[in-house]
């Protein structure tokens, strides 16, 4: 079993990452002071809820807990406001109070809203993360929490930790292919960021990324987590250095806005982006390895790196206007100045955004 | 012009009272370091508008701001998490950023309302409050917003404190009698919790404050603000201390729930809630006088004191178990000890609570 500490002063803590977690979670929740005397909800989704909602609530409930559980239709659109609402009624149902806490037992989508219901419910309870994929190791780390509005993805949030985090390398095993690749994404993003060393581990043993190996699994999500946990203990709500974990994320958020959940998931949508700060990386200067670096290793991953030729340029370019990482009207990217390092540019051109999407298009 | 501190360290906040702060708002807004370069958008209700959301947007703009403004209907109903997504329509629509602040223009309701949308907005910006209303004192400090569920009122919010608040005395003056008298509940809760003096105060000078008049407001705000100040910087979650500003608030939110709005204005419920819990109190040994100043500080103030007899025994102890001041199963309820003293009482037999309900309708 690995752990890494997410240093955060008094909202610190750790994320337990090993095989068959899920068979002692009771043992953790003790641990770490959740109250047996108020009831639980676990939140979780379609898809999940079969494979593990049942030993999770067995587990917990040999453990004195009283449990609810709420099952929400796998999928981004399950990021509402009308969810948030129906998991409110669940939760004053079950009788949750200011004691209770709220589990996440899933991806990204179930971390974000029962992440925002925690942070909201009678003004912030306790939140549990348990996730079962490799993409939320990103969105268990740091607080991030949010439902989307129709106009624009994560717009309506909060900063909440969780207690803890349980990942249970046996739940990853049940992930169909392209979400182990779409997973993928974030981890190698964390490499780029942050370690160069870590980026060409990855593109080394993306095969057994791929195939699953418990330990090269657990290997890349304590590496990813670790370097989302240091940047994270150093700017907690995002007012500098944060932002450069949004490598990927202005153009990413675009293309999943225009293109829909279906057609580009999460981690394929920022490969792309990446893909893109990389080429606007080089326009700044960088070498072009760091281009044909990023490249490479998230095509051995199995991501795309090109935008779906039939999209529209101008639907993507307005969807981007609407990205919130735009301040005082002027757009901000982070790009790579060489592998294991970026820089936040204040000021990039939207032309030059322009150019290289439907650069990208050409290369599809 | 007075002002209160509330002391909450790096999320400290000015109150300023006087006359004819509207006038002046941009300069304040620039004091505190609003950020011109980014829209903001005042939040205000369809019966405040009219009187002065004209005269603030044109000074805000005289100032150098860009200044979108969202009216929703008046009313508790407006506090939805329905209204909330319509908010963030207006609030992208006008391009409001990370920089950006949402102003509350008006009383409780559009101070919960816009709070938790500026709370939620891209994971929180700035907030302002500009009230309108004498019970909005109460909901000016401590940064407590949120908006209703169908089934229990302020359970999906946040502690979001203000940059500042501009109380304008001058505002006051066109409220109905009927909202003075509600507003004075909780200038009076403040004297009952806190400050026998005050409360002796508030009882002498019940008609002038009814009168609306101008140097009697101005103290009674700047007390009432200062009481809750004091607390609230001792305990800004509400794990301890804070919980006594609860004074009246279980039977108030109950009778509420069951007399809908327009029966039973919020000072009017908490009223009737502080006279239960005084009867409460003298259950628990203190004096009976204690319940008869109770009683006479708030008639004077043209308070209601008896629940409807109409309403349904039933129903408000329904509503009570649902209320979120209730912890692992246990009735919490603060108490009075004396005049300026409350205690917190964990564990009131619920018998009690419905004797006590039976008791305020024959009273009726």
């Amino acid at each position: 079993m690995r752990s890494v500490h997410v240093d955060l002063g008094d909202r610190s803590y750790p994320i337990y990452i090993g095989e068959g977690l899920l068979q002692e979670a009771s043992s953790y929740f003790i641990k770490h002071g959740v109250s047996t005397k108020s009831p639980l909800m676990i939140v979780t989704d379609s898809k999940v809820a079969p494979h593990y909602l049942e030993a999770l609530s067995a587990n917990l409930a040999q453990g004195g807990f009283t449990v609810a559980a709420a099952a929400v239709p796998s999928g981004e659109s399950s990021k509402s406001l009308a969810m948030l609402e129906e998991l409110v009624t669940k939760a004053l149902e079950a009788g949750l109070d200011r004691k209770s806490a709220i589990v996440a037992l899933g991806g990204g989508v179930v971390g974000d809203l029962a992440g925002f219901a925690a942070a909201s419910y009678m003004r912030g309870i306790k939140f549990i993360q348990i996730p079962t994929t490799i993409l939320a190791h990103d969105s268990s780390v740091g607080g991030k929490v949010a439902v989307n509005h129709p106009l624009a993805k994560n717009i309506i949030g909060a900063f909440h930790q969780p207690e803890f985090v349980l990942y249970d390398l046996s739940t990853l095993k049940t992930l169909p292919p392209r979400e182990v690749s779409s997973g993928l994404a974030e981890v190698v993003k964390h490499g780029l960021i942050w370690d160069a060393e870590f980026t060409a581990w990855c593109e080394e043993n993306a095969n057994r990324l791929l195939e699953l190996d418990a330990d090269a699994l657990g290997y890349a999500l304590f590496k990813g987590c670790g370097v989302k946990a240091n940047v994270v203990s150093q700017d907690e709500r995002e007012s500098g250095l944060r932002a450069i974990l949004n490598l990927g994320h202005t153009i990413g958020h675009a293309l999943e806005a225009v293109a829909g959940y279906n057609e580009l998931q999460h981690g394929e949508a920022i490969s792309i982006g990446m893909i893109g700060s990389a080429k606007l990386g080089v326009r700044y200067g960088a070498p072009v390895e760091v281009y044909e670096t990023t490249k490479r290793a998230l095509q051995s991953c199995g991501l795309p790196v090109a935008v779906p030729a039939h999209m529209d340029t101008d639907a993507i370019m307005a969807a981007l206007m609407h990205d919130k990482k735009f301040s005082e009207g002027t757009a901000v990217f982070v790009v790579p100045t060489s592998i294991g390092s970026v820089e936040i540019k204040p000021d990039v051109p939207l032309a030059w955004v322009r150019e290289i999407v439907e650069e990208l298009k050409r290369e599809a």
